[in-house]
């Protein structure tokens, strides 16, 4: 689906009309509705998501692609198996953190396809994490965010110490007023209780926050939360077909950025 | 793990032995001390896991295979695809059926892949399921285990509809004193109150309770409520490096089977 809007949004050079409101009446495809969602009010805050959303991977799929003897077709498996157990710790509430998660489940597709992988040479591969450089428009989209008066707080599935080695290496520590760690909950996004809890904590109610990131599970689990939501269709990232539309689904942040500053203030 | 564990049984032919408890002091192969952590105490109540476990999902997998183009190395993808998302559903508090789950996630693997889906013909890629024929040891292993006076229910994620079907068409239904399904709840396997709503359900202590599953998410769910449990290494399952070990972990229910059978009444 994603595939068709980007497809559709360069088809037709809309992606240079972001910040414009249009109508859709009449379009064929009806899946660029999404883009006309947008509410009139700015969000009080902007709960932004982290891996993926703002950090590039792949220097880390490439490490973990060796570790898996280079069949990088493997990488979705395992990062949606890491996923998956991020959410079997929670429900069975059994928090661990998502580096060791990471980790122990790259080493059990590594043996479902007769790789040895230790712990640690599972640990070495997923390391790269700490040290991932930002999409390339992700610092400036993000600066005129705050220079156009929005507040920008992280919330991410990586520990406290994690994000905070991340954003030091990639050079986005200064743009937030806060960073958020599921760690303090012990449980991981899409918890409901995650984005409550956020939101508490910075002093907004769910509908006053909007969380940007580019997972389906994220902006389902916000929306259902109450919360406001934007989704980046980063490349293999799919909106979740049995979650409500987010207000805005787009390719990049620079998109997304340009039409929250377009918002009256 | 597994496939060592699997490949030590296949060499030494302990796989014979089965029901036989041995002592493991001086093997080299540690992983095989999972087999002799087996309790001289009977579980009062067997509780099987249904999908994998003991239903064969080769004929779905097929159709799914097909509707995929044929990418057949994409099924364990969209498979932990799925259960991320039962798991999303249960974290946002949004219970939708297994079947519209795998559904939902099977179109979302296919636009990753360029490959359009529609709803209905992601539905119609997985009905196999609801006719799938049972692992080739399977009625053997539950007809004993029953005669020897094990009282046997099955708990799934699939719906209350989804497994009477199953079991209607694979011969199982009348081994089972009762069908337990997590629709009742609304949360999916391995929510920590699945496994504990089955057991008061029953009438049993958590410590009085088995799972058997080829699912190494399930056994560390049942493990972490109090359970006792037995992991069936099918090929494709591994056990959870961050779990508990189960009492059990061995090739198929045979074997299973016989090591419970052989435990004093």
């Amino acid at each position: 689906m994603n595939t068709t809007r980007r497809n559709f949004i360069k088809k037709t050079g809309l992606a240079g009309m972001a910040g414009l409101s249009f109508p859709v009446a009449g379009m064929a495809n009806s899946k660029i509705s999404t883009m006309d969602n947008l509410k009139k009010e700015r969000p009080k805050i902007l709960f932004f998501d982290v891996n993926e959303t703002l950090l590039d991977l792949t220097t880390m799929k490439e490490s973990v692609g060796k570790a898996l003897n280079g069949k990088s077709e493997l990488l979705p498996l395992w990062f949606t198996t890491m996923l998956q157990y991020s959410l079997v710790a929670t429900a069975g509430n059994h928090y661990e953190d998502f580096g060791e998660i990471g980790a122990a489940t790259l080493m059990m597709v590594a043996a479902n396809n007769n790789i040895k992988l230790s712990r640690d040479a599972a640990k070495e591969a997923i390391s790269p994490i700490l040290s991932l450089p930002p999409h390339p428009e992700v610092k400036d989209a993000l600066g005129r965010l705050k220079e156009d008066g929005y507040r920008l707080v992280s919330i991410t599935n990586s520990s406290n110490a994690a994000v905070e080695k991340q954003f030091t290496n990639a050079g986005l520590l200064d743009f937030f007023e806060e960073r958020l760690s599921i760690e303090d909950l012990g449980k991981y996004k899409p918890h409901a209780d995650t984005y409550n809890w956020a939101a508490r904590k910075m002093g907004v109610k769910p509908g006053e926050a909007m969380l940007i990131a580019a997972h389906g599970w994220d902006v389902a689990g916000a929306l259902w939360a109450g919360w406001r939501a934007a989704f980046i269709s980063r490349p293999g990232q799919q909106q979740y077909p049995l979650a409500p539309s987010p207000e805005i689904a787009a390719a990049d942040l620079k998109i997304i950025s340009e039409k929250l500053i377009a918002l009256e203030k």
